[in-house]
């Protein structure tokens, strides 16, 4: 019994959503509300995580902007087959982004979630996906990047995992996030577009392809590369391999990643994954 | 009974470190360890934490190296009482940075406190900053940003809320985590150093007096200007206080912001603080 009521708490606290079950089994029905978890109350909530989004999407347009004044030869996409750059040629700009914690700040499903304690739903998230039209918010700075590359002559393309199948609801939800026209096919690529799943290594093939990709965005290692996505892995050899040379120069410097305590694989680990030995500390009594 | 167990769990949780009591009353002595905490997890343990902020790095130190090579008419320091910036008249270059999780990470404390389910305790933290010299980690990126910096003529200054009492020890957990000399009273500032208790303006005031400031990097808001330090308001008036003109465009461009989901003002509210009611979506059954 009181364990059960221990899972249900800590569920609760709205915590640890990577790590506890849903709370339904174990909630007592007088259960108070849950606190809101400190990775919602940063991002969502706090000038700091505002302020946070709005810097990364002021690094970005800049980068952008001065590539595009010297046309570079090539993408920041990687062709994994020649282990280089895609080249650019003569194809048209473009800035590639995750949609979810990268354009949009899907609080609507969070908030939900998060009250109730529960896991990540794909369920409701499918049907968030259908119906968040005008409650999903523009991240700060997103609009007025969004002109700033366009009115450059630089195309922003969204690379998402959401569902091909609803489309529409994702084209729909942002442009009424004030973000403009993102199409199906042309400047919208969606999970179910070809056979890679939830990789998006393949739909970042088919855009550069098409596209001069000059700047990549998103909130997760998948958004750049799908090697990186190792959620598996612990937390310290993921960081190294996302970190490690040749890679580390490009952060800031054509790849630029957004701030999401909320959700992902990044939001893992217990203590001795987290804090290496030779870091540990003890007060004196 | 319950209740207690209750709020032992959530305690233990070390989600709400913000909002809950120290454990040590209610903890059930056969209490499991508790989880690290979701800010924790992604800010010292994942690739992307880590990411966040060697682009905040890399943006600062192309920012700082660009203004020096166009000397600069104004600090990025406001005058209060002017309502401007301080000249920078002939001053020397400097770029002015607060101490924990915007130099170093201060993983030993923060460990000790979240095993344990604790708020922050400034006794605890007292010793930290006399006994944590070999164990407070160099943030990624910032051993190359202060050579790069300080090979440019650009002086990294820290003002702190450390103790001027434990001058020493801050002295030499900056330079034992390989950041290099920051000597009180020159090039490190202290809370105790003047009368302003835990507002940094007169110390900004006092540093400015002597160095042409081209940039600040900080992760709580009070580390850029006072007036923005006001844990007590709503967090989204607080947020709309620091990202109206004319600071909006100061954010990424003279002013660096170091994301940290861990601690501070910006780990406040509850859901209605959080969700604006025109942003509540529900599921259908």
């Amino acid at each position: 019994m009181r364990t059960a009521i221990l899972l249900a708490a800590i569920a609760l606290s709205g915590c640890a959503t990577a790590q506890t079950q849903p709370l339904a089994s174990a909630a007592p029905q007088t259960a108070p509300t849950p606190a809101v978890p400190m990775g919602q109350q940063w991002l969502y909530g706090s000038a700091e995580g505002a302020i946070a989004s709005q810097q990364t999407f002021g690094a970005l347009t800049g980068y952008a902007l001065a590539k595009a004044r010297a046309r570079p030869a090539d993408s920041v996409i990687i062709d994994e087959a020649a282990s280089g750059f895609v080249p650019c040629a003569d194809k048209p700009l473009a800035v590639v982004f995750d949609a979810d914690e990268t354009l949009i700040w899907n609080i609507g499903p969070m908030r939900w979630f998060a009250m109730r304690g529960t896991e990540f739903d794909p369920k409701i998230w499918d049907q968030w996906e259908q119906t968040g039209v005008g409650k999903a918010v523009a991240m700060p700075g997103s609009i007025a990047a969004m002109a700033a590359l366009r009115a450059a002559g630089i195309t922003p393309i969204a690379n998402t995992n959401r569902s091909s199948a609803n489309a529409k609801g994702s084209e729909q939800t942002l442009a009424a996030a004030g973000l403009g026209d993102f199409k199906h096919g042309e400047t919208l690529f969606l999970m179910g577009d070809d056979a890679g799943g939830s990789s998006k290594d393949m739909r970042r093939a088919t855009i550069a392809s098409r596209w001069c990709v000059i700047a990549m965005a998103g909130d997760q290692l998948g958004d750049f590369r799908n090697a990186f996505n190792t959620p598996e892995a612990p937390p310290l050899a993921r960081k190294a391999l996302a970190t490690a040379a040749p890679y580390a120069n490009l952060w800031g410097n054509g790849w630029f990643l957004f701030a999401n305590p909320v959700y992902g694989p990044s939001i893992r680990g217990g203590f001795d994954d987290i804090f290496p030995p030779e870091t540990h500390w003890e007060p004196q009594p």
